[in-house]
């Protein structure tokens, strides 16, 4: 419990740093700023729960809250030197996909859903932040254009219930999936590996 | 209820297939493609089942969801000569709406609203796929700008209020509703027809 | 509780001709223009209300919908003479976002939630139909760009609480508020305040 607390934390800082960066490239004023950190943060956690009709974590958890102001706060005014932290902060995300994208399969599992909509539940708590931090940006949302990002997601998800199947214990399954987005996404980027362009294979 | 679920499952094809011919002019990835395939299908219904508290249907219904891949799948793959279903699909698309209308007005007089109300939720059921879709795409939702889309899903709300009001069976309403907007839309398209504009009424 | 009403209406009428104005500068037909309206107007409250889990108001109160309707027909016919109106519109829409304000913060404390949340969703009831009227007209929010608007929504929530803190009636508490919003915001306008510029700040 502990760890999966850290590694939330990890994960909102990582994405509200990221709002804010690109706010900024919009040249937002702060109240703008705080409200991409914010839904660039529990973007999709919130879809998430309002699709499942549970109730929404951080109506409730003030740690998201504050965590999200510290974290804004920070990179506003460290912006010029957050290229030293730029590798802390793509491994922050990378832990926070990961574990949103098991988060949000468990909630789908709760619910007794289908394992597909599980797997699209968990991709859609780590991706779509994002989606809507491009949307208030005004830009077409990244993931859907490059990267190697909702593709680990999906993969951990499938990962998940392919490791349940054999009745290990759920730290187990938590982990095996939890290593799998985080594996496919690391070798993505150090590799500058992308999804196929099918532009290009059926031109 | 055989041919509505007929219906309602060429709906989601036209849609879906929208979907994916928006999504590729814009050059997404595959995963982009499937994204906005499946809010273009399912979309304007899940708002209008979120609004009124009651369960998304197509978190336990998986018919939709395999439906979507499939058509999504077969319109990446022959895009180059969908132009030969054109017809088809402009045909699947304005069956859908019609269906998608007659089924949002029910859910809304199922939830005891009141009929404009009503009508407003089988006009966001049949319409509201396509405008998220555009905002993800990044551009302004063409059914906010032309043709006679939207105005054919009123004016079915309000057929189906207008027939009911003589007690006639639930079918027959049901038929009359649908027949409108199918009607609408065919005679708007083929004769090329849009709403007047008032920008030239009033200049 | 008629005056609430009253502001309540007010608000829903600037708020609508304001969706009128920023859709027809787009160009849109006479449907999505009604439509922008309407998000303008009721977007924020509906989201609030989303999010927390209780009916939301327009679709049971038709004196919404009979407003929008009536306000928009208004500012299209007489769209070259709103001119005129420009000041009344302006403070029409102050009241507004000082009303939704409070209102929104008072919905909160009924759900019982930490007082910062509370602020969030008075800020969000006021100022997010005008962010999704934006993101509909495919431009980036202007509350994200300029001008004192959310943090007058801000400071009115953290008045409520200082003021609710000494135990003072909860119409004082609510007029206090309110007028905190109002004032902050005419001063801004007239006195052309806005935030002070991060950007300026840092570099």
């Amino acid at each position: 419990m502990d760890v999966i607390l850290i590694l939330d934390i990890l994960g909102v800082i990582a994405f509200s740093i990221s709002g804010v960066l690109t706010s900024m490239r919009k040249h937002m004023d702060a109240f703008g700023i705080l409200i991409i950190a914010f839904v660039t943060s529990v973007g999709g956690g919130t879809l998430r729960d309002v699709l499942l009709d549970v109730p929404v974590a951080w109506l409730t958890n003030m740690t998201y809250v504050y965590t999200i102001i510290a974290a804004s706060l920070f990179a506003v005014v460290f912006r010029k030197r957050l290229t030293y932290f730029r590798k802390s902060l793509f491994l922050f995300d990378t832990l926070g996909i990961g574990l949103y994208t098991v988060v949000g399969v468990e909630k789908g599992i709760n619910a007794e859903l289908n394992p597909i909509i599980c797997i699209a539940f968990g991709t859609m708590s780590a991706c779509f932040g994002g989606v809507i931090r491009d949307i208030l940006c005004n830009e077409i949302p990244v993931i859907f254009r490059k990267e190697i990002y909702a593709t680990a997601c999906i993969l951990g998800g499938f990962t998940y219930f392919a490791i349940a199947h054999f009745n290990l214990p759920s730290s187990i399954v938590f982990i095996g999936a939890f290593s799998v987005v985080v594996s496919i996404r690391l070798v993505a980027v150090i590799f500058k590996i992308s999804l196929p362009n099918i532009y290009k294979l059926y031109d």
